[in-house]
Formats: structure tokens, sequence, C-alpha cells
């Protein structure tokens, strides 16, 4: 390990389900064989995060944690068995940690299926630390033309839309309903979305998202949800034939929209449920799902191709992810406003601060 | 139109919803240009002929009506843009009786999702008549050494399961559990999942259906629902690596297997719907089907390819459907055993008594 | 049949294979029960008319021949089964003027692979006239904001490389390589890729043809094969990561390109033959094509499906296709034009001149 | 390392290319972090082994080299890193002894397409000795009740000919005609073939391999290709629409079938390229190609799923390759006889003689 490496670095870390968490010195850790060590330089905070805090999630989290899937850094140090990253690269760290490379999950690229899959910020330590260890065959490749505190929220909110997109099988042309659209998730949804090809049905609700999505993510139209008489009405009506859009991709926080989307996608066509509303069910009368032929499935993070391809949208300059950059040390108002529901766009903490 | 049609047949009508049946007289209509009529010599009886009578479907029938949609007879007349079946062929007459062949799901070959297709028994005149007409593009082609009373229950049954099977996306060596297996719709899916390569865990109750499903229709292991203390797991233990079936194939006529296979289907499996029971949900959770990346879909009846090929497995001697022949007036009867589920197997109607 | 329809009209006749095409006076038809009668505004000439002029392909033509198959009109009269399209309608006359919708492979979707296909301008009368009869299940739909001119090309050319651009099998974001891409089919070709959001390797040849390719056409990359020392070398060094292009789309008239392409393709990666050279042949060494998964395959023209997105497309403004208009009567002096190869964008032809 | 592994042992070498080989004794390598040692029981000799010997590939071999890449036998050691194989499992040692898992072929499962690929008995030693090193990840898994003389043709020439029928997308119940049917390839693609539902058209010569294939193999039909006065009419003329196979597999070794099976494959349909006949062109008329719109893939061996499915069908009975087991001291005569082409089945050496 070079000189330069500190021993101990500033981290935040969680003690006991519920928080708080607590800023604080530990220990830098040494990588493993197949591992490599990156000096965080911005991570992104992610909903996910404050479930880990909570606890609310039918997983359990290390004890003590420190949390965090969206970093961005360099890698400063790698295991005698690595050979296909050097120090100085760029990398990101993601939810996905880790994960066997050998299981019947892993063999067909499918590493977030992973039984032995590690979360950083959640089964690992993640990201809100200058020093973070994640697998060398999992660490995203970043490119040194891409800006390390911008592409941060993209490792795993932009990995994670995109890998939805990917899995609504729309084909360009096609037209996908984006339920949350104003939101963090939805604003990058709409813009890989876009570069797809893809014709876009924005689904939320406010002037303001309306404005946004339509002038400036790539919505081709809007459906107010709070507004609208009838919804499905509406969001088939906005498609030209009527018949509904070909994809709906569910990224909303409450559970109506998992129930409606079945009724208003055209025949034939796929609802995709990324967001993780906490005890929320999906639900769809069988008689019609059977006679319209409708697919409803459970999309979770990308794999490490996923991870490659959204990185590369964004580095093509096709996604702007607004985000705002405060310090490590103020995690705790990011997890406040979060609660709140006060935050457009992504918080990214510096850790140097 | 030749000679030997004659003027006027028998059929068994329904003259108001909700029933009875009138077994008597009526017209033999003539086809139009693009349609066939077909001398119906046998009928299959199917659920659905039953909901068409009683009106609990969300959805319309023609009045008065001629049930029936699995009748299997020889081309007597046809109109004259029909070159492509000649008079004295065989063929079918299916739930899609037409469809316009133009519209965006006709052109993808989803002929059943067509706004305009006619079904068979319920918005046109079936095959509980001795003549009946049908779309020349829509019938089956029967090949000459297929009987006639053997084959009517596979063009409903038989095409539904195999097209479910399709749709589950299961490749020869992967597992597929088939919920209802020792019912009508479940004998012929297992026969049909292992003409195709697959591997079966059948799931019903009692030790008659569970001989049956592992001695004659191909099973590899047997779920006994009602008397396992914990079928999710128990389903899981019939694969040899504990982790599910590759696909669930749901042809129950209760709603809780709908919200069952969700959880017992391995990780990146698929739940296929066949089944229709009245007023039924499906309903999965939310977490656990996105980390699972568990995909749900309804499955109709076939198109016309699929059509053809279920008919040629069954050509080839690898479907035996077991059924039982009385006349096309010992419908009622026939309804009446339906009422009590006393039915094993099929019923199939000879319309010449 | 309405008043205002003549019985006599002006048309381009071949009435000896080896020409010459004769303008006169012959008379106008009426449609089928199963056809409409399409007054053609505008018809593009493709490389295909003058083929069927020549006699020089393996597929005998009818004689005498209404050349045509690029037909942009008015729907004027229908036969009694047409309900899916008006008089007034504006409709296209492709080159599959019909097929039988019940074959194996129109069952598919694969119209064009039907043994029963109607070819306009070739097995059938064509566009080069002011009355064409067509399926009306084939021809296709315009809408109304569609300049009847403008489309004409779209509907052989523009349907063609769209359709092997989904053959190829490129997903959003990957890289395609176009061989002639400077051509009428490759100058299309680049735009329908643009608009699926891939990324474009344009190979031609000259400084004009690679200034529109890089400045009008959306390529990223310009591959002169004139001038380069090594094509593959070039091709392979255009894609970042220098393995090479995902698919390789062949749109050239002669036969180097078609042996070139598995060379340069990357691994696992497609080249999609559309052009015709005469007598050209498909030659691909078989230790490399093994041993890098190479897939080499065969586009013909648009199904139904694909001729509706491909117009889709052009109608949302993402296609520009540049063409002259000139009379139906200057036929002789576009097939000259043609002849030496004079030809940049493409002739339509003004039916009423 | 446990005290019972020897630290010398017995090996086939090739110490320059051309040969001869020498049986001798060498050293037993130890395994590094991500590596096994696997005690060969059993290992096939393939034709690639006299290749390697011969050097006539375009890809040099590691020098000196021990062959071999059908090694079955038991894990004895592991490295740290290795916690998904025990000492004592069974393991196969296939043709891929490992890749690097990072790449971009790896990240979608192609591992054989990996640039850093390692080859077993080409570019790392193989399984031509008694203790074998390979990659952990890459290793097959071998249940406990499989024969390890029986498996160990499987692992490359089951695998390859699984791949390759999966390749082909051929589904259940359509047809595949196997080219060079009668030979070792052949035989297990046949058996592989019909256990997926295929129907087999079996193409080769003579009346033994013809009383074989129809009788033992699972083949539906035989065309001889030495007798046929037409084998694309002959071909076509076995299924029952005399429009040809969906797919064709040629695993022949010499090059005409390579540039006849595009005239008799299906509209549509697929060519898979397996075999490697030195020097050979796949060649094809781009009009016919075009216009049947056929596809001609090249398929190299199986990736760690293929490999575990493809043992998983033996393991369950469905496949059975006829072997001849003698000492690891044989080679020489094993390669005098497969170059004069007197091999039927396949030859495997007991390493412990």
């Amino acid at each position: 390990m070079s000189p330069q490496i500190p021993t101990e670095q500033m981290a935040q870390v969680i003690n006991k389900t519920g928080g708080p968490v607590e800023f604080k010195k530990i220990p830098v850790q040494k990588p493993g064989a197949d591992e490599v060590l990156v000096n965080i330089k911005y991570s992104g905070v992610c909903h996910t995060d404050l479930h880990a805090v909570n606890g609310d999630w039918p997983l359990a989290t290390k004890l003590p944690l420190v949390g965090g899937h969206e970093g961005a850094g360099v890698v400063v140090a790698k295991g005698e068995l690595v050979n296909d990253i050097e120090i100085g690269d760029y990398a990101g760290v993601k939810w996905l940690n880790g994960s066997c490379l050998s299981c019947d999950f892993c063999q067909q690229s499918d590493e977030p299926l992973c039984a032995k899959a590690l979360l950083s910020g959640y089964t690992v330590d993640g990201t809100f630390q200058q020093y973070c260890i994640a697998k060398a065959a999992h660490v995203a490749r970043i490119p040194k033309d891409v800006p390390l505190d911008a592409i941060a929220p993209v490792l795993c909110a932009g990995i994670t839309v995109y890998k939805g997109l990917k899995e609504s099988g729309a084909r360009p042309g096609q037209t996908v309903a984006i339920v949350g659209a104003g939101g963090g998730l939805g604003s990058l949804a709409q813009q890989y979305a876009k570069a797809m090809g893809l014709r876009i049905i924005a689904i939320d609700t406010g002037a303001e998202k309306k404005k946004m999505c339509l002038e400036s993510l790539g919505a081709d139209s809007f459906v107010d949800f709070a507004t609208s008489s009838n919804v499905v009405k509406d969001v088939q009506a906005a498609t030209e034939d009527g018949l509904g859009p070909h994809a709906v991709l569910l990224v909303a926080v409450n559970e109506k929209p998992f129930q409606q989307a079945a009724e208003y996608v055209r025949p034939r066509g796929t609802v995709v449920c990324i967001g993780l509303p906490a005890g929320a069910y999906l639900k769809a009368p069988v008689f019609e799902s059977v006679i319209k032929m409708v697919t409803i499935k459970g999309s979770y993070v990308g794999n490490r191709k996923d991870s490659a391809e959204a990185i590369d949208f964004y580095r093509r300059g096709l996604i702007r992810a607004p985000f705002k950059v405060v310090g490590l040390s103020e995690l705790p108002m990011v997890y406040e406003k979060m609660k709140k529901g006060e935050i457009a766009g992504r918080y990214v903490l510096d850790t140097s601060k």
C-alpha cells in the first residue's frame, strides 16, 4: 500500500439500528487479494441509506455500519489478483459491492441476485467514508473525463432506472409512462428513456414538475395524477392510438400507482416496478391481466454491464442529474430533509469536508 | 353451396343470460367471402361455456347464442376469397373465431388481443351446432390422421396451456411448477411441458392425482397443497438447488395460488396466469418481487401459430387428453356435472346425437 | 366506385424484359373484395425498378408490367370486406402488395416471406400509374399530416433500413457501422439509427459524403474505405474499446464489403445484409466466425408493423430524405441517371405530369 | 496442501510444435489464490488436441505444453479465495480454463470471448496429466452420482453441441438438421436435440450410421449426402411442409456442407457453424440469403451456465456418449487412429495408467 494512504479517516457511522449517525475517525482497511481500496471523493445520498439507518426493510444490516453506495473516487490500492484496474484509475462503489461470480445467477449476469452479494452501506461498509473497500470485479470503471461529483448519483439512481428501462422491453419509438417522473429517479429515467429513443408520458403532480418534465427532461406529455379525473383514461389518451403505453416504469414511493398501472398499460405491455414503498403490494385483476396479456415485473439494480452502459450514456452528455454538494459531515441534515420530503434532485457529499 | 348441406340443423341455444340452453332446430348460415362453413362433428365443453351461459364475466355475450368453441369438423362450404383450405378438409373452430388481421396486435401475431376479435360461442355463434361459420384465416388446420373427437378439447385447453408454457420462457431442462396439475388444463400442461423438455413440479391435492401426475403425466415431483405444512418451502425443495422453479403455470380456479407463486418461484422466474377465477386478484409484495426480479404475466389463448404447433404435438402422439363422448343433446347434463365439479377430463359432444 | 374515378389513366408500362418503358393510357382496375384502389400522387423510383426492367434478378416479372413500389396517394375505392381504411385516407403501396395472411410465415408476422406474396411493380402492377390496386391489409396507413411526396421514398428505402436495424439486435447506446452510408439507403439508415439511440460509424468514400455523414446525418465517425490503408483496423478503432461495432449494416452495391464486415464486427456482433449486389456472395472464414461467434443475416423488406413504425419515425420529424420531384413521364430519364450512378438522394415521380 | 498430493506426476508433454508427445514425470503445480488443483482421473481426447500438437490453427500454443481439455477428477487443493467448491468435490477441467470475469464479454456471460481467456491444453497446461490447475470459477461442478470416465467427453463435445443447439434458437417441436450426425459431435447433438424437444434430420452417409441415427440417437429422418441426388431437396422434403428445417447444426469437418446449408434451411432459419474445418469458408449467395432472411452464425464452446446445463442433461440419463478407456500412456496410439479417421465415439484416458 502506498505511503500516502492514511491509517485513519473520517466516516459517518451507524452504531445501532434507528441511528443516529456519528461522524468520527475510524481505521482505513486494506484490500484483500481480489479487492481495491477506493479513495471516495464524492458520495450520493439515496433513500435506501435512510432505510439502512431505520432498519425498516426486511433484511438486517451490518452493525456498526458505514452507509452509502453511490461513491465515486480514485483507486489507491489493490490486491495481488487485480490486474484490470490500476492505481489512479477512477472507480465507483455501487450498491453491489461484490458477488460470488460463480453461482447460477452470477453465471447468467444477474449478479444482483447472487445469494452471497455484498451490499455497500448495508451488509458491508459503504461510501460515507474517505476510503472504501470493494471487489475489483464490481467497482464501476469511470472514464477520466467524467466529473466525480456529478457521476455519484448516477451510480445508483441512474443505473437502476436504466436497468428498469431495459427490462421493460420497450423499443425505440415506443412509449413508456414514468410514474413519479418529477422525482430523483424519475428525472433520470426520462433522460435515459429519451436517449434510448423512447417516447415518454410523465406522470406526477404540480405545475412546476409538469414544466420541468416537458421542457427539460424530454417528456412528450404529462398527466397530473392529482388533478386528473381519470388517470387511466388520460394516460391512454396520451398515446396516439389510445391503447396506452407499451411500458410503465414505477418509481413512485406510494402504493397506489402500483395497482393502477396494469389498467392503463397497453395490451402485451409491461409494468416494471423499481421503487420500493415499504410494505406495498402489487395487485392486479386476474381476468383483465390475462386477456390483455399484461406483464408485471420487478427490476432491481443493474448488473455490471448495465452499470457500464448507464455511465457511458452520462459520459456522452445525454444525462443531466441536478445535485447539490455538501460536506460528509452534513449527512444528518440531508437525512432530515429526506424525511421531510424536501429534496429535489440529489445531495452529494464531499468526503473532504 | 353444395346440395348436401341442409338448410336447418340442431343446435343448443342460450336465449337469455342465465340459461337454460334449448336444443332446437335453427337455420344453417352461409359463409361470407372470407369465411368457411364447418360441419362440426365433435365439440368439447369448456368451463368458459358455462360462464357464457351465466354471464358472470365482465364481457357481454351475443343473444340468442349458440355456445361452444372447441369444435372439430369438416369444411363443407367456403367464400370466394378463400383459397388455402378446401372443401373436405378437417378444420377446428376455436375461441378466436376471427380477427381483423390488420390492427397493431394482429400485425404482431397477437390476434387474441385484436379489439375486433370474434369469439366463438360468446360474441358469435359457436360449435354447439352442426354447422358453424368461422373466418377461414382462423380455423385450425387439422391433418387427416387426427381423430376429430380427440382433438376437440385440444383446440382450447391444449392450445391455451401450450401458449402459457411458451410465454413462461422456460427452456428445455428447466423446471416449471404447474398449479392445478391434476385438472383438465393441468393434465394437458404436464404433457406439453414434458414434450418441450421441461421438468415438472405438479401441485395439486389427493393421492389419486398424485399417482396420475407422477405415473402418467410426466411430473418429476408432486406437492400436495392441502397436506403440505409449507407449500413455498416444499416447492422450492423440489428443485435440486432449492431455489425454486424457473416458471409457474397457474391453471387453478381459486385465488390463493395466484398469490403464493411469486414467493416460491426462482429469482428471475416467471409466473404465468392462465386460469380465470372470477373476481380474483394477482397480489405480490413489491419488495420481494423487485429484489428477486420476479415476472408475473397473464397468458390468454394462443394465436394461430401456437394453435398449429399445439395440434402438431398432439398429432405426433405426445399428448393424451382423456375425454368422454355424449350427444349434443346432453349438454345440460354436462353443465350440471361441471357446476358440481364432478368432471375429470373433458366431455366431448357428438353433434349427430 | 365513385364517379370521379376515370376509366383510363396514364402509366409507364414495360412490355418486354429489357425495356423500354412506354408512357401510355391503360384502364383503371377495380378493387377486389379485400382490396383498395389508391390514387397514386407520388411514387419513388428504386434500384429494384431497374432490375424489374432488366430482368436480371433470379425471379421473373409479370409482363406487361407497370413498375414502381413506393407509391403514396389517396384511397378512392375499396372492396366490400374492407372496413379499417376509408375512402379519402392516405395510403402507401409498398413492395409487398399483398400476402396470404394465413401461411406459417404470415402467421408469425413475416409476410415478406409468404410464398404467395404479391410484389408491386414486379409480380403485380405497381405505382408508376395513377390508380393502383393493393390488398387493404397491406397498404401503409399514412397520417394526414405527412406530405405524400416526401413519404414516398420512405415506403421502401426507409422501411428496409429500419427493418435491418431492428434485425441487427443493436441496442440504444451500442454502435452500428453502416457500409454505403452516403448513398440513398445509407443516408436513411443513419437517421433511423440515430433516432433509435445508436451510435454510428459511417463507411463510404469522399470528402463530400464524409461531411454529409458527420454534419447532417448523425454519424459519430467516418471511415473512408478508399483511402484507408486498413479498413478493418480503422473501423475497430472507431469504437472506444477498439473491439469493433456491435452490428454492421450492409447497404452497399458491390461485393467486397460483404466479405470484410465479419472481420471488423465485434465478437458476438451481427452483420446484416440488405443491399442486393447481383451475383454477390457472403463469405467469411469459418474459424474466425466461430471463435468470435459472429452472426451474419439477411434482412429483406419490413413487415406491416415495421412499416408503420418506420413511417411514424418520419412523421415525428426524425427522418429527412432528400428527394427531387419530376413527372411520371420522365421515368426514362431517371433510369438513365440511375444506370450512370448519377443519383444522389431519391427521385420522386408526380403522377399528374 | 494436503500430504497425499505428490510433488511429481506423469504427463504427456508436447515439447515442440509438430510433436511428438512425451510421456514423462513433471512437477505438480500449486493452485493460486483463485485456483483449484484437480486430480484428473479421466480425460477425453478431442480433435482439437491434435491441432494443438500440429500447430495448424491460427493461434499459437504454449510450449512445452500438456494437452487435453476434457478432464474429470477430484479437487485436492484450492486457493484461499475459493469458497464455493470443496476438497473432495468432483470437478471438470474444460477448454476454458479461466477468463478475466470482468471484461465486456465476461460481464455478459460470454466468457469464451474473453481476450484473456486461458485455454486448457493450449495456452495453459491441460488434462493429459494427473494433477491439473484451473480457475475455480471455471471448473465444472460434477455431481457425485456422475461417473468420471463417462462425463469426460461431455465436458467439451457435449457442451459444445448443446451450446450450438441453444444458439440455433430452435424451439421444442421445431426441426433441426444435423450435418455430420453420425460422428462424435453429431451423436451427442442428436441426443441433446431430442432431450430439448426438437425433431431431427440426420445428415451423414452409410447404412450403419443411418441405422444408428434412426434407431439409437433419436433422428426422425436421415439424408445420405453421398447417395442423395439432391441433398437440398431431400432435406427440405424431410420436413412436413417441405419448407426445410428451422435450424441446421454444422458439425462436419469438411467445407461443402457449410455452403449448402443456407440453401435448404427454412426461410427465417438459422445455420449454426460448430465444426472447424481448417481454412474453410462460409459462403452463401447474398440474394437468396436476403430474401429468405437466413441467419448464419458461429457458435464456440459453451459458457459456464451452458456447461452446467449440459452436464445436468447427462446426469438425468438423457445422454449416452459411447467411449473407450485406455491409459494416459497410450495417447500416441489415439492420435494415430485419429489421424487415420478410425475413431468411432470417443477415447478416454485413464491417468493412472
